[in-house]
């Protein structure tokens, strides 16, 4: 989902009622950030209050390229990270993820390997349907083991496009969430969903709903969810004392055309270190302790759940390691706000940095020529003479600055040879500076790929008479292109 | 403003908390439309309940060209046309403007002349500091009197910005109020500010408050001024009995650069007929009619305005002449929807034309080649190929079509080899085929300038000893260049 997706951040067909209400009952963020411009590495960040750059979640197979997970990655989170579940199941908590884990699918990899007690979900993306030959079908796993597979036993429909699994995903979160205020025990649910990705689905009572196509009718179902999440949350008597915060892992796939979601007013989308690509929409909730209509322009990082989340618990943060989230409890609960640079990374190459309003590029990239041959592009329509280059352009000597307040279309560059160009740019650099002298990288987890480890014969296969046969391994260098 | 330009509907720096409100206490609607892509057109279109073609606020010196009332243009709004305030008057109403009238500056066309009883306000753009040698400072009227000029008696800081005038337009507006409330008398208030107009100004108490720059201190003052207005007729206990709207006549100039508003996800901005242009932001207010937390996707437009209000105050509408405004008064008070098309003008050609959630293009034209050299154009940072044409592009017999609930943005061409275009499009045919066979254009007001007729001495100058000379008449064809 895009920052401009949410009624509440300006989609014209206003399809999300209850995350608007949900706004409406605790505040909005309106700079919020994911960690990454895609999926993978912005969940790992998330899970580890720490950059791709740092928890490995990147490659240096080549500059700046996106990689994630898909099934032919022999990588995966690495064992010397620290995931927020683990922390909190050290604490007594109950945590499920429900939807897409994305932080690597070979067993060592999964949920329960890293501190999740139940999963409900797959380990990669709902792309198919596959030949189960050459490439198979994804797998649905509950808890340890596969219980289907997509497109077999879990169905989309890619014609129609329809899929019960949001209705799955919800039923699942209802459930889990009454059977917590049972126990009295505290909880962690992480409703990783994942219908506004391409190939977008909804159930049929969605389908053909909203004024969007099939992506509206994705997001219709997603905001349902969450209401009905809430409504739960609220009418088992846990609203005062659960914490609930909606965001997205990056922005709308602009490359998906008009199948894409919106990315309101800013540039370019999912892929791309423009604002269309990392800003987020972000809802905080927690009756009684977030004050209702609140709106904050505090700078947030998908990586400040970790650290929020534990603050909220009163868990000590790790001090064994670099954290780049930052705890936002007193932003959410008393509208405060600080000072604190953004860093927008592709891949291994720190893109742009942000610092109060000002967003000064390093690089720029956009789209790769060859990829605009075949495609719209990650800018279909927006093209920024300069800024939405289709080669790397390094722009570090003199970088590109915008002032996101007057401009958050980044398009009206800041001439270099402005009183305020020159003000601003020095602080910028030296930011720049200070976090590439202080940065210690992590060992790369996306360099090897392997059709040998693709999901041929997840955990619980034999049971369901689902294995099936792979190639030999053999390794190669994952081709990121972009 | 744009549509953008409100929190409500996605500006990121969440500048308008009074117009947010009000959309939460009323109906918010997202499908609205200016009659024009430019003012004077727009704001006769609104006052007349007709489209500029028809009402004659347009020019046939070339075509497709905008046009409006600057200093040296000859004509207004024609005799023959009946105001909305003129039937108002007749039914007992008390009229007042508050600002910007541009439908004429020459005497005969004065709002005192068409139906309003009071006027505080100036007769053109707030454009200069000028000569007054060659061109003459824009006089500011008091009802029949001009009572000083722009940059000499009311004053805007072209370097800092500030200028008290929308205070002094709130104070007017809140004067009114409380004097009609007392009379008990129905009123008509037409508050037309002008701040977030080129030159954009604020007062000193709202310059450098917003994130945005100039542009935002403009917005921010202005939004500050709807709350004070509504605060004003709910402590007259007027709330219950009165009607409030609030709407923009064109979209955000994006050629002001950083300078000009947002349009949010649309495409382009003032002076094209792309969704920039011409979708506008637009909340009705009524507390006890219109429920809280309404939005409806009703396709409106500023023409509605006339027959709307007609409609709520009982006052028939004229049957002497074609409407193409139409009430919305049961939209707005049971959220009904009802189907009707949408034509997009610039000038005497018709653009494109809307009907559901179709919009197909029957000429593309953004920015003119010549001004493209000089300035950053009508639609910076947004080429869509096709589209946003420097040049007239006749597209009558193959239209380009974009489903705007799918692709606000019109980035998306629907192909013309498509079953929905094919669906589509011979509706859309038949509904501008229709329209075109009944059309009867009104005389063009806006053919002839003059540096004669600019306010060299305006009525009530010797009073004030601010009359000016000017040269003798030389009537030309004005040059309006896109």
């Amino acid at each position: 989902m895009g920052w401009g997706d949410l009624g509440v951040n300006g989609e014209p067909s206003m399809e999300t009622p209850n995350l608007d209400q949900m706004a409406r009952e605790g505040m909005l963020l309106t700079d919020f950030y994911s960690a990454s411009p895609l999926c993978s590495p912005s969940r790992a960040a998330m899970l580890s209050g720490r950059l791709p750059i740092r928890n490995g979640f990147y490659s240096d197979n080549a500059f700046g390229r996106n990689a994630y997970t898909p099934q032919v990655i022999v990588g995966g989170i690495s064992p010397t990270e620290l995931l927020l579940p683990e922390l909190l199941q050290q604490n007594g908590y109950r945590n499920k993820i429900i939807g897409k884990w994305h932080l690597g699918h070979q067993p060592e990899y999964h949920p329960l390997k890293h501190g999740f007690h139940e999963w409900f979900g797959s380990p990669n993306c709902h792309f198919g349907p596959m030949d189960d030959k050459t490439v198979p079908n994804i797998p649905v796993y509950r808890d340890t083991d596969m219980v289907g597979r997509y497109y077999e036993d879990f169905q989309i429909n890619r014609r129609t496009g329809e899929s019960n699994l949001t209705q799955l995903y919800i039923q699942e979160a209802v459930t889990f969430l009454e059977k917590q205020a049972n126990s009295g025990r505290p909880f962690f649910l992480y409703w990783a969903v994942d219908a506004t990705h391409d190939p977008v689905y909804a159930s049929r009572k969605f389908l053909g709903t909203s004024a969007r196509g099939r992506y509206g009718d994705a997001v219709r179902e997603l905001d349902y969810g969450v209401g009905e999440i809430l409504k739960q949350v609220s009418k088992l008597g846990l609203a005062n004392n659960t914490f609930v915060f909606f965001s997205s892992d990056n922005g709308a796939a602009k490359i998906s055309g008009p199948r894409g979601g919106s990315n309101g007013p800013f540039l370019c989308g999912k892929e791309t270190t423009f604002e269309g690509g990392m800003r987020e929409p972000a809802i905080g909730w927690w009756p009684g302790k977030i004050q209702p209509q609140q709106i904050s322009h505090q700078l947030g990082s998908l990586m400040d759940i970790f650290t929020t989340l534990l603050d909220f618990a009163g868990i000590a943060k790790p001090k064994d390691r670099h954290l780049d989230g930052t705890s936002l409890a007193s932003v959410l609960v008393n509208n405060t706000q600080f000072d604190r640079p953004l860093f927008y990374y592709r891949g291994n190459a720190l893109m742009a940095v942000r610092y109060g309003p000002y967003k000064a590029h390093l690089w720029t990239w956009a789209t790769p020529e060859h990829l605009l041959k075949t495609t719209c592009g990650f800018c279909p329509g927006q093209d920024v003479i300069n800024v939405t280059t289709s080669q790397q352009v390094d722009h570090s000597d003199t970088p590109i600055l915008f002032h996101l307040g007057r401009d958050p279309g980044e398009k009206f560059m800041i001439k270099p040879s402005s009183p305020e160009y020159q003000n601003v740019m020095p602080g910028l650099k030296a930011i720049v500076a200070t976090h590439k002298a202080q940065l210690v990288r992590g060992k790369p987890q996306l360099n090897w790929c392997d059709n040998a480890v693709q999901n041929w014969a997840p955990p619980g296969c034999e049971k369901l008479n689902k294995c099936l046969k792979g190639p030999p391994s053999k390794p190669f260098k994952c081709d990121w292109d972009h």
